[in-house]
């Protein structure tokens, strides 16, 4: 298709220059930090973005971190504690006093302090809301009222709104006047007389307008009012579905309260990925900056389900302890079936449950577990084939061949089915498909591959 | 921290009446479509984006896809095609005659005309090359030299571009005038004597500034440009990192050349994230919409590789029938230690899989290799005490109780180090350490598992 390949692409090497954080900085900080060469460390993080600063800090140890907050603190940008990894954040924040956490707040944009306080605990919480101004603290305050998640901590108060009777010169002249508007938008909102959103203007249309047209002449009306309650892996949902750039948030009156900017939606999408994929590998969340204990216990419950689940699959062998006793190349084979079971399944359930985070997957087209089926018990008679000859030829037996390539195609079908009913059902009855999957396939694919392989032995071998 | 809970989030119904697809209309479709009324089809779509029309075109069957393509041509949105998911346009594209599909192509914008041409074939890709304007065919050719997934391939070539000593005044006037400009922008660049881009101006900015200001004098220089043969992955890394709302794209010169605005990086994200979870869970692309035989095959090859590593740890059981012969219990408990491993080992790799992704691990933290061991010492620990105890009782022997349980640490230390020791090794040696990673890992796993198990077992035992 084209004359390159992807080899070709520029590789990370290529963020040098781009990206601020690199290996090499990382090094000479930790040189001048251990030589407490204070002046030179300011001078080598003083060209950093917040965001790039913030990765560094999290590449030093916990008392190189808490060295350089206490001796570069006025050094440090407020942004700079938004854009840390919520582990080490908590760690950070807690060393500051309430007056400077009061300024730092106050500093940011509602939603990223917002942010900042949902992590306090209730009583610090209390302490800095009566540090700041009233007015900030009524803003902070509504905020939190809004459950975590929702559209309400993710929006900014701070939205550009005109009536609709105003005309392109009247907003023009009244945003060179108000200080009060954001620091950057991207959308200009029409509002009726009750507030409500009417329409967006992009910024860009209204510069290249005549000053006498009015601003309802030229909206979008295909406006996605976001309800302050809306959660925000659905409000992430409507970005990337319509390629929004911002949305305004209404309250239950259908008043306009707020807006989203993309670059915070970039971050829920960010999140909610790095959850998605951490559910399907059993960890409950990214605790890659947390202590070994804390890692530990969380790790901890899902292992023991899955003992739990091992225990099953090992009953089952048990009720065939007569037959593997009789010949021990059934122990041999067994965990083949059961294995190929296991990530056939897994395939199919990462598919599934990918389809209905996208909503490809809807009761409406639920006849894909049939098309699924079809595919295990394709390639279930494929690998039949494949591990009955190798059966055969390694212990000399038709009939051990015979047995687990019956047993594979048994096991394959059931992946298939049971990778796509199973996060289906666990969808439908309000639980997280992510989570519940993986377990109870492996269960269902690992008892299914025993049982068949097994039984089907002990009928024909005893 | 607040007084709502999760559950009280609004949840997907809530996107009713913001997105257009519902299961409901999809249903009404097909009855109108199956009654072969297409006014009626006409009537029920037109509201809707050409997004979600194109989600609720993916749920019919493709007879009735065929049907809507031939009857209601003429009604679909050019940006339809592009919403499409990839399998199922390939199919639609096919049955559209060159000139309807020249048509459509010159109706887009040149990133979402080349997303589309780049999946036709050599043969096809030519002729829809000279059947659109020689100008247009300039731009897409330029466009597909680039590599695939690069930003050369995801950029609009329609910047908005001032020289460094214009007025503010100038560039309204400018950008009231030209209109060959893009339908929505979010920056002006500012560009030196060669093109090279020396700022950007928020438009939002540029509306509050007065007209005589320069507008170097009100641009940021904290400028990203990003060079044309950059990958995807990376161009979406420095978006998320600096929060860009949209970034200039630099030639080999350093020459402005064009603009990749964030919802096309949303759409790359949103692709990125699919391949990484779909990797993790051995399926090589999204093959939701694929027809069975492609599914099956696609499915096969990464089976293939777990029959043969399965095999392996067959044969690693082999060496011990003798010690299984004698002691049946042995087969009944050993898939547990295997198991345990595997999840074990799963969780940690998911953790270092996604810390490289972002950044996050990297050879100045590579001691995380230690944390790992540690956590999965002591979960070892804590599962050998389990899994001792529920051995003894069953098979009534402390022989097989501290047998299982020495295993049992074994194992999930092995876990912890080959976790993060393989994911590393992979990225290190270039090599995408989300697929290989999870088949080496628990090759190891069951290895270790049955080797530690049994081994010890035939030392005590026999």
């Amino acid at each position: 298709m084209t004359d390159f390949e992807n080899s070709d692409l520029v590789e990370q090497d290529d963020l040098e220059g781009l990206y601020g954080a690199t290996d090499t900085l990382v090094r000479e900080v930790k040189t001048v930090i251990a030589e407490d060469n204070w002046d030179a460390a300011k001078v080598l993080v003083q060209p950093l973005h917040a965001a790039d600063f913030a990765d560094l800090f999290e590449h030093l140890t916990q008392d190189e971190r808490r060295a350089v907050v206490s001796r570069m603190e006025d050094a440090l940008d407020p942004e700079f504690y938004s854009h840390l990894d919520e582990s080490v954040r908590e760690d950070v924040i807690e060393s500051l006093d309430t007056e400077r956490l009061a300024e730092v707040v106050q500093e940011l944009e509602t939603d990223d302090a917002v942010d900042l306080i949902e992590d306090l605990d209730e009583s610090e919480q209390q302490e800095l809301l009566e540090a700041v101004p009233p007015g900030d603290r009524v803003v902070y305050e509504a905020a939190l009222r809004y459950p975590e998640d929702s559209a309400g901590r993710l929006m900014r108060r701070e939205a550009v709104t005109v009536p609709n009777y105003w005309t392109v010169g009247q907003t023009i002249d009244y945003m060179r006047t108000d200080a009060e508007l954001p620091e950057s938008f991207y959308n200009i909102y029409v509002v009726g007389p009750t507030h409500g959103p009417l329409g967006r203007v992009p910024v860009s249309r209204l510069l290249r307008t005549a000053r006498p047209v009015e601003m309802a002449e030229i909206m979008d009306m295909d406006l996605k009012p976001i309800p302050v309650v809306m959660d925000q892996e659905d409000v992430a949902f409507l970005f990337r579905q319509y390629g929004l750039a911002s949305a305004p948030v209404v309250d239950d009156d259908g008043r306009l309260i707020g807006d989203i900017t993309v670059d915070d939606v970039v971050d829920v999408i960010e999140e909610e990925h790095e959850e998605d994929i951490l559910k399907l590998g059993g960890v409950r969340e990214d605790d890659f900056y947390d202590a070994v204990i804390d890692t530990t216990r969380a790790r901890f419950s899902w292992l023991l389900v899955n003992l739990a689940t091992a225990i099953v699959a090992s009953v089952v062998i048990g009720l065939f302890d007569a037959a593997i006793e009789k010949m021990v190349a059934l122990a041999v084979l067994m965990p083949i079936v059961a294995s190929m079971g296991g990530n056939a399944g897994t395939q199919t359930l990462t598919v599934a449950v990918r389809a209905l985070a996208v909503k490809e997957l809807t009761p409406t087209n639920a006849l894909r577990v049939g098309k699924e089926t079809l595919v295990g018990g394709i390639n279930g008679m494929l690998f039949a084939v494949l591990v009955g000859l190798v059966a055969w030829f390694w212990f000399d037996s038709t009939e051990i061949g015979g047995i687990i390539a019956a047993a594979m195609v048994i096991n394959l079908i059931v992946a298939g089915l049971a990778g796509t009913l199973i996060p289906l059902t666990l969808d439908r009855i309000g639980m997280d498909p992510a989570v519940g999957s993986a377990v109870v396939l492996t269960t269902i694919t690992d008892v299914i591959g025993f049982l068949s392989f097994l039984g089907l032995a002990a009928l024909v071998l005893l």
